[in-house]
């Protein structure tokens, strides 16, 4: 088997099983007493044991399958390789909801080539869900099911659903435009991480709009939003590979109108 | 028996039994196309079919078993009785997460004697979990286990983990004196709803402050706060039973510091 050249099916396979190894230790750990270490010497960034241990075994199960793929995780940063694949790890996304026992926190895992987003997952143990795709079609694999993730068609800010992780992560500027935008829709939710790009995919929420994403937060969603029918950029309509300013959209249309709002 | 003395076991198998007549109903709507009407000619406050559903068959099941009690609730509001017992009913507490995807909404069920909160529910079905208490002890009882709820042992603001739903809550003045609180806890997320107060009596949150409350929102957690060891009041201090201004604290000295931060 050529390394260019991963069937599909074993791909998902590979992953499925990284995302068991995941959702192993982060439930271990969830809701115990956990060893909190401050990795920001002015924030707050808690960096759990879960964390660094998931990354871990992500890396070791990685390389020992595909030694040749590069890996740019949360914790451990960048493995540069030759090979065109490069995965993209965040152990828990949503670390502070972990932290305070939410269920709203989740394992990022995804795979590019060539720069591109080729597939990826997002893993939430305790609700037994795996949410992933390729940008060809998604899926919510449950442990006795298996259903086709779709977008809701909306298509103006008027009847829309907008989701977001925190006021703290804009700035002034962008926290502007945020508002400008979060007016004009039909309701709007803080908190929900990485679980607010799962409900867009699923059809329960019409934008995601964030700032200061890592390229691990956003480069393993693109593929399973993309496949669903989501529309993924940067604020100003260009592709999100190295996070920052995201805007996810259920269409076209709506996607066209939250970024006109947020410019 | 007189309706004054419901024994406490009694009492819990009742309100098991509400609570998955409630999770039932709640479940068979959750994640489904729901029909959203607008009960809130200003803002937007979400009503659906399932919220009427659940209150419909709490009232009828209760007024089946306790014909005398008083019974107030979010849709369809007191039914005033001269028994000195009154049912607190929240069909779904947290209506835009539950519309959102979002598994962080629940059905509050408490009851009052002489106006003095006795015993209190919320009911998460997606999760599986309801926590009820008195102020005497609290459970989280899932469908194979029972597990004592106690609060974490925070004593001070800047070890605190703060929650509370959404900023829209908080007029000017009570906004100001909400961000002087948070900037002094070590971390702080919107979002969450009752569960947050869940996780406040499970010792993964430490203070939840919220503005804007009604009476049906905060009753029933008032006992399985208390049981677990927090201290519940308005932001004067005093007990509270009619909702607005809600303080809830994993300890006396948390709370003291909170209610200083608050004034």
């Amino acid at each position: 088997m050529s390394t260019s050249q991963i069937p599909l099916h074993e791909l998902e396979d590979f992953a499925l099983e990284l995302a068991r190894l995941a959702g192993n230790i982060a439930l271990a750990n969830f809701r115990k007493s956990i060893e909190i270490s401050n990795k920001d010497a002015i924030g707050f960034d808690p960096v759990t044991s879960a964390d660094h241990a998931i990354e871990q075994v992500l890396r070791t199960t990685i390389v020992e399958r595909y030694a040749s793929h590069g890996i740019v995780g949360e914790e451990q940063g960048r493995t540069d390789s030759l090979s065109p694949y490069t995965w993209y790890l965040d152990p828990i996304d949503g670390t502070r909801a972990f932290m305070m026992g939410s269920p709203l926190w989740g394992t990022l895992i995804g795979l590019t080539y060539d720069d591109s987003p080729l597939f990826g997952l997002m893993v939430q143990p305790v609700l037994e869900e795996v949410f992933l795709g390729t940008s060809d079609a998604s899926w919510l694999v449950k442990p006795t099911s298996r259903q086709r993730l779709k977008i809701r068609n909306c298509t103006n800010l008027a009847n829309a659903a907008l989701a977001s992780t925190h006021p703290d992560l804009f700035d002034a500027d962008s926290a502007a435009a945020f508002n400008t935008l979060a007016a004009q829709c039909l309701l709007h939710r803080w908190g929900g991480d990485c679980y607010n790009y799962a409900m867009l995919a699923a059809g329960f929420v019409d934008l995601v709009v964030e700032d200061q994403l890592k390229d691990f937060d956003i480069v393993p969603l693109i593929p399973m939003l993309q496949g669903a029918g989501c529309v993924v950029t940067d604020w100003s309509g260009k592709p999100s590979l190295r996070g920052g300013k995201v805007l996810a959209a259920a269409t076209p249309q709506l996607h066209a109108a939250a970024l006109a709002a947020l410019a």
